[in-house]
Order: structure tokens, then sequence, then C-alpha cells
């Protein structure tokens, strides 16, 4: 995965796209990010007529060792809970893949807990959970490669699941402890300090959030990592859902789908994958703006903007299922909506 | 419909929702604003399992006597032809009602033009046209009057084409001139400057807003208006179109269904309906936060906030329609989500 080739742009097409969008029947821009993102739908399916209607999301779970420093508001055993619930139709994440007619996979990346097979749920743990990044690296390289692969996998399982035909991904996850490991991350592939990129996850106290902070803080003190070096800090104080998502998002770029970053655990999974391969950008698009710290950090980083902020840090993807909608109605903008021309409306004057 | 009678919601429901929603199987608060979004919807339809599946559009149409002092940057003739792009299905309002499962009709409240019997449009016109409010009262109060009964009696047109079963109503419209109209109701209803509350609407230059304030500034000289009185605010410098999206709010608000507000025009219609019956409050939403800066001071004034923030200031509701995908997954998630206990998840320690 980490030398997977992800196509630029045609950059030729950036202008013929803007050009269809202006002569629209509508004054020029009005319609804001709509018409930016039917732009970026152009460019990554190389196309004037974009379509966004096949939509899969894939929900990766896994563990993290660094639960037992006491970093969540919730215990480590909600996480294969939670995947149970995804896999019973019970969650946020599947409530709004089915509103937003999005097809939706679990992928167990190295949750702690022996799952059935089951319809729905992707096997693919590379180990129980993470090691405690506070003492060691949270895996080894090879399980950070094994981790990115199984990510790539994940996906061209979803998209066969999907009759061979996806347009936009939407990447989600579970994983109690995760948002330590996604702060951690961010912090050392920005500079910014780990106080700046930490927030209450689930929902700790300030006690608890003074707490994670020093947690960040020694991980990053002990691991003295390179900020522009991602696989290093994915093996350090990543985790497995991470490594999966960064894994998927290269492949699906590479296969020039689009991909929907959610809040700030995935959006640290898109910084990974992004020092991977710089050329994933083109590709990238971030749904909501989360109440977490560290996401807007991370986004800075990467240099892309979140489409709305509708206050939201329940992670899974929530947030980037609501966009699968705002992303489909841009692609059909540019598709149907009649010009000036074909419409005989006057132009401005 | 001045005198329309419109339920305050039972607060003792309020409770209840939220409990309901923080039993679901996320942190309590981590969905932020559809969360709110799904609470309001139980209190409007007097529930704990609301329903956002049967999704109606109006776009309400007229012309502006104001436009022949120069105040837009489209000529008055693409008041009628955007009516026609509308029933020929080329406009952006038809694309989003389409990709969001919304039924859209189409109100001539007032434009100039004598359109045929057309499949999707309500014809309700009240006169060809508004006086020219820089010299004299927009409309009559007996015009007003009849524009609020119109907007009602579409409401109802639009509702029956539906099989009598509405949940969730969005309103938009068009008319060359009307953010000069609904820049002067927004002054006049919120004691901000003229200067304050104006935007460039369609895409008048530096001069051409200058121009568009030192009207509405002359307009409110003349009229005199008192920022309590509704009725007199709409006779004196609105439209047809904002009195028939007023009518409209108060009628479904009245029927107990949620009210969506896009953009400036139609906040200003909001600000009406909400002068004339305060009640009203309750069943409104905004959809997005426009790029015209009077739409967050008429928001303030009704004590309402935007759902999301995508540059936009199209109008025809354009926002509306993309926001009735939110309202519709706000309903879905208190409806459909499991709570800890059916899902067997451990809550919050």
């Amino acid at each position: 995965m980490i030398d997977v080739t992800i196509n630029t742009p045609d950059i030729s097409l950036r202008k013929k796209a803007c050009n269809k969008m202006d002569m629209k029947t509508k004054p020029p821009g009005s319609l804001g990010r709509i018409e930016e993102l039917a732009v970026q739908m152009c460019l990554i399916q190389n196309t004037l007529s974009p379509e966004a209607t096949k939509k899969g999301h894939l929900v990766f779970a896994a563990d993290h060792g660094v639960c037992a420093e006491g970093v969540s508001a919730f215990p480590a055993e909600v996480t294969p809970q939670m995947v149970l619930n995804f896999l019973a139709d019970g969650a946020a994440i599947n409530v709004l893949c089915r509103v937003n007619s999005v097809e939706l996979a679990v992928v167990d990346m190295g949750v702690n807990y022996d799952f059935e097979d089951v319809e729905g749920l992707i096997k693919k743990s590379v180990r129980k959970g993470t090691r405690n990044f506070v003492y060691q690296a949270a895996m080894t390289e090879g399980e950070a490669l094994q981790a990115l692969q199984y990510g790539s996998e994940a996906y061209e399982e979803l998209k066969k699941k999907m009759g061979g035909e996806m347009q936009v991904l939407g990447l989600g996850e579970m994983g109690i402890g995760n948002t330590t490991a996604a702060s951690a991350i961010i912090s050392a592939a920005t500079g910014c300090s780990a106080e700046e990129v930490t927030g209450r996850g689930t929902g700790v106290d300030d006690e608890g959030l003074r707490h994670k902070i020093q947690v960040i803080d020694a991980a990053l003190k002990l691991h003295q990592l390179n900020e522009k070096n991602g696989m290093d800090i994915l093996c350090k104080v990543g985790g497995y859902e991470i490594a999966g998502m960064a894994g998927a998002a290269l492949a699906a770029a590479a296969d020039g789908i689009a991909v929907v970053l959610d809040g700030v655990i995935s959006t640290a999974a898109g910084l990974i994958a992004w020092l991977i391969n710089p050329a994933i950008r083109d590709y990238l698009i971030s749904a909501h703006k989360s109440v977490e710290p560290g996401q807007i950090a991370a986004l800075d980083r990467i240099g892309i903007q979140s489409l709305f902020d509708l206050n939201m840090r329940l992670g899974e993807g929530t947030g980037a299922a609501l966009a699968m909608n705002l992303i489909e109605s841009a692609c059909a903008i540019m598709c149907d909506m009649a010009s000036f021309e074909e419409a005989g409306v006057t132009n401005k004057e």
C-alpha cells in the first residue's frame, strides 16, 4: 500500500468544470461549497458528469493498549459491544447509512474479541488490540504494513459486494481509546502540542482530560517522532483501525474514488495516508468539523476544509454518512441543472 | 391567516425526548445539532417517534416594483424565465428536490407574466408585481391579507397533492429584486441599519451595493415603520412571494408541520410570520447560514440558528432542500437507534 500510485487529476478539466457550473441557471458561485464539491468530483472521476449515487461506508474497529492508562470515559469492552451493535443494525451509523442509501460494512482490524462469521463483518484482525504506546510502539512495522493492506482489501471487498461499482467511500471507526491515538498522531505530525489537539473524546471530565494530555505527552517524549514520517508515527502511536482507514483511503484514491473523512480519528488516518502519499489530497473530502480540537489541526496540515459543523463528536463515520447527500446533490447539480442557454434565461447584465 | 392558532408544544415532552436520546448507544450529546433537531421534531409532532420522510417544498415567485431603481444584477424578466425553468425541471431546486425525494410545487404569487395552466404550478397571483416602495406602499393591506391567505392555500394544495400527508415543508422563492425587499423588512423589524443587513443579492458590484442601501434607506425613511408591526412592514416594503411564504409557514405550523427556512428572503418571511404569531418559532428550522448579512439579524430576532453554512446565496429554497436530509436523519436516529439496554452495551462509567 505504501507505494501505491494515485493519479493527479487533469488540471485542464478544472477550468472546463468551472465553466460548465457558471453556465447553470443561477448567479455564479451562488451554490458556494456545493459548486466546489461538484468540481472536485469532476476532477476525481475525470468527467464533466460526475456521479455519487453508489456510496459505500466502512467502519474499522480495533482496541487500544493505551486504554490501560484510563484515558476514556467508557470501558474497553464497549468496542466489541458496539461492533455487535453495528452488526445488529442498532447504531447511529446503521441508521444514517440506511437513510442515505449507503452500503455499510464493518471491519474487525483488531478488536479484543472473537467474532462469529456474520454478514456485514469483514474479518481482518491484526492482533487483539495495540500495545500500550506509553511504554512501547503501538504496533510493529510488519503489523502496520499488514493493517494498511487489510484496509485496502476491505475496500475491495465492499466494492465487490456493491457489484464492483462504488463512486464514493466513507470512513468511520470504533475503538475505545482511539481519540488518544488520533491526538498523539496529530500532535506528532503537525507540531501542535498535545494540549492543543486533545479533546474529551467520548466525554472525560476536566481531570480526565488533563490525564489524557499527560499520557500523550509521555508517549511523544518516549517515541521522538519525525513529523514527516507517517509510517513511523502510525507504528509508534497509531491504532489498527486508523491504519485500516489509511489503507482503504489510499486504495480508493488509487482506484479513482472520492474518500469522505469523518471526525478526528478518520482525519488522523487521512493525515497518515497523506504523509505516505500526498497525491491523496485531491481525493479527500472532509465531511464535518468535529468538536475534537485535533481535527482542524490535521485538516490544516493536509490542506482541506470541512463541509459543515453540526457540533458532532460521535465517530463511526456518522458525519461522513450525512455528507454523502451533499456530494450526491453536488454531482446532480453538475449533471442535471439547465444552462442559461438551454433554459432560455437571460444571464447577468 | 393573521389570527391562526398555533399550538405551543407540550414542554413535558422535551425531557422525555432528551432522555430517550441520551439512552441511545452513543456518548450523550455526541450527535450535536442532530440531537436537538430530533428533539424539536418530537415537540412539533407531539410524539417520541417523529418522522420526516414526507417532504414538501414550495417556491413562491413574484415581481418587485423596486426593480425600477436598478437594485439587481439581473433584469426583471428573469423572474418569469426562472419560473418556466422550474416548471421545465431545469433549476437547482428541481435537482435538489429530486435527489432528496422532496415534492415540489411552484406558486405564482405575482409574477409579471401570464402563465399557462401547467402541472406543478399553483396560480395565486395577487397582482403583476408590487409597487415601487421607494415612492409608495409595496402593497395594500387587502393585498397583503390576500397573499397570506394564498400562501396558506398553496400549502393546502401541495399537502393534498401528497395524499394529505406532509411532515415537513420547505420554503423558497424567486423574484428579481427580492433581496432588497427582504433587507428592508429585516432592517425595519430588527432596528439594524440598511447597511448592516444589505448584501449583493444575485451579485451587484460595490457601486450597486451602495445604491441598493440608499434605496432601502429612502424607503425606510418614507414609511416610518414600527418594528413590531409585521403586517405594516409587509405592506410597505414586502413582496407577494414573501407574504405567500409567511402565510404558508403560519398554515403549516398551525397544522403541526415543521417549516424549513432557506436564505435571507424566506427568513424575512419567517420574521414576518413570527411578528404576526410568535408561537411559530417552535416550528421553524433554519437550514443554512446565507452569505446575505441580513439573514443572521433576522434569525437572531426570531431566536433560532441555522444548521449549516455552505456559503450559499441562491435562494429557491436550495438550502432548505439540502436540510431535509438532516431532518429525516435526525428523526430516524430518534426512532431507530438502539438504546444501551437494547444493544447490551455498557454505559459511561
